[in-house]
């Protein structure tokens, strides 16, 4: 029986034989039981139900393991929900693959998995397959995770060829929350310090559903590693129109916006984990803010800036005093290990 | 510009920033390259163009990384292809994740990557999405992999739950040649010693395809960590039925089985990552027999046992002086990280 308070994970734990056997039966299909995961096969069977099919994959090595907001488990869900969301599908089937440390505590991997069956059951996904290495102590970091997953499209044709010279771009919440919250959660502030800052990790595909059924979306991007600049660099390489973004109306927390300032960081390149980027028609913004504006998680969207013949292939910054800063590519690992 | 030949990855490929484009379109766009992974999405989509689908992970952390045979690239693109066909499912596109540790040499990872693209296109499959991640120098191994597939079912029902007394246990070639050939070329056995044992490491789909074309298959497995004896357990765990396998009908090679004397191990034990076990009706196992020997990697497919109302719950082998022995699940790690 696995010690789930006291006892650490042994290199015999990904053996593939009876000790494997025994963490599937004693934690992760209890967690995660679902008739696709049940049958135990190599694979999962699913019915494909749609014509399109979205197909992800994204691996987890953040440090902490758990921080303000969330930890590595509900990012490894979150974080493929919403690379499918992205595409225009709804998020139906994820995959979990561990590779575990050993020494690694049990009880560090129990909680990570209860968060990862938590957060699953709440986006509406199931894990439908999965697999566990064990790796020497010395030669991991207690685990990474890796999630793909594969979800149904309902609205073809997202893409960044789809955007044209006045597109709003809208987001739908405060940025650098992320990036922040794991940074101050990895620096050791001392005893009695508590961060103010919560992760904004969470599930997008609602949000991403009602963008969609408001109708003119040309494209959703979740602004992740890189934060909100990299992401819309993405859009704008080797186009013939840029973007220019408006600095008042960038939502930044006031928290967030000292915590960059003590630690040398710009909001925007710090990654988010719940924040959407919807570049859309301007006639249709309005409607697309009020779907928005009426879900959870979408109640602080703004628009934030248009899309331009001017500055081709740039994203551009105007700032409050009416300057213009030419917002590049992250060059380099701003934020290391942030997801 | 990366420096394929003497360049060492560092924290900021891992960024998603303007390093991790670079490794991207350098390296693995150029290996990769098919329209759902070109589309450069945060996910891939794809047709859906059967009933059903089959959904498969694995993580790899294979050491060494090149063994005799193969390497960890080529190990993660069978692996997952193995999985699918298991389901009878003919595999389509498979998900490609790394976590790369600061330091590991672009020389390395330009082979491994071409492993991957050459193994891929081989079994008729593509890499449609990915992801790249970067740990410290101290925190990885050099590369992990997982990949994780998407593949359409040809032959619905595989199941242990299919399974009848009488039925034939059959295995496409020698067993325990992965085990043995990465154990040896782990050990240090001093220069000049090469090791005449080749891993079995290959993409089992063709066969898999061709033994449910023959009919009659009641379930297909790919005998990996665990081997041969931990696999069939998870037939007959729980069961009103046993598995009896003849020890003289099983096929091994000299060098294999003398590798095994050498390091204290048992070839029913060793993973395999290119053999394929296949329950079938009495009555179907010429046939079955006669199409994998049709195809290369099965000419030296065998029966090896059958499906025995005796020995309820149990794998059992019936030696070749008669008498019985008891296989059991492998108990602990004999073999770590061995894929």
């Amino acid at each position: 029986m696995i010690d789930f308070e006291h006892g650490v994970v042994t290199l015999d734990y990904g053996s593939g034989g009876e000790k494997t056997a025994e963490l599937i039966d004693t934690l992760l299909r209890p967690a995660f039981s679902n008739p696709a995961l049940d049958a135990l096969g190599d694979g999962a069977v699913v019915p494909a139900p749609g014509e399109q099919l979205a197909f992800s994959t994204d691996s987890f090595v953040v440090q902490p393991l758990f921080f303000p907001g969330g930890d590595i488990g509900k990012l490894a869900v979150c974080g493929t929900v919403n690379d499918l969301a992205m595409c225009g599908a709804e998020p139906r089937w994820l995959s979990l693959s561990m590779i575990l440390e050993e020494g690694f505590p049990f009880s560090s991997l129990r909680r990570i998995v209860e968060s990862i069956s938590r957060t699953a059951k709440e986006a509406g996904v199931c894990i439908a397959t999965g697999d566990t290495k064990v790796v020497e102590r010395g030669h991991g970091d207690g685990v990474y995770l890796n999630t793909a997953g594969i979800g149904v499209v309902h609205t073809p044709g997202l893409s960044p060829a789809a955007i044209r010279p006045g597109d709003k771009v809208l987001v739908t919440g405060p940025i650098g929350d992320h990036g922040t919250a794991v940074m101050l959660a990895r620096a050791d502030l001392g005893p009695g310090f508590e961060s103010p800052i919560v992760s904004d990790c969470m599930a997008l595909h609602h949000l991403a559903a009602a963008a969609c059924a408001a109708g003119g979306v040309r494209v959703l991007r979740d602004a992740t590693r890189g934060g909100a600049a990299t992401t819309l660099n993405e859009f704008t390489d080797g186009q013939s129109f840029g973007i220019c973004l408006f600095e008042r109306d960038i939502p930044v927390r006031p928290e967030v916006r000292a915590a960059c300032e003590l630690l040398g960081l710009d909001p925007l390149y710090c990654a988010n984990e719940g924040r959407m980027l919807c570049l859309a028609a301007p006639e249709s913004a309005p409607a697309i803010l009020d779907a928005l504006h009426a879900l959870p998680g979408g109640e602080g969207a703004v628009c934030i800036g248009e899309v331009t013949k001017e500055f081709p292939g740039r994203v551009v910054l105007r700032t409050e005093l009416g300057a213009h800063r030419v917002l590049t590519r992250l060059a380099g690992a701003q934020l290391p290990r942030i997801c």
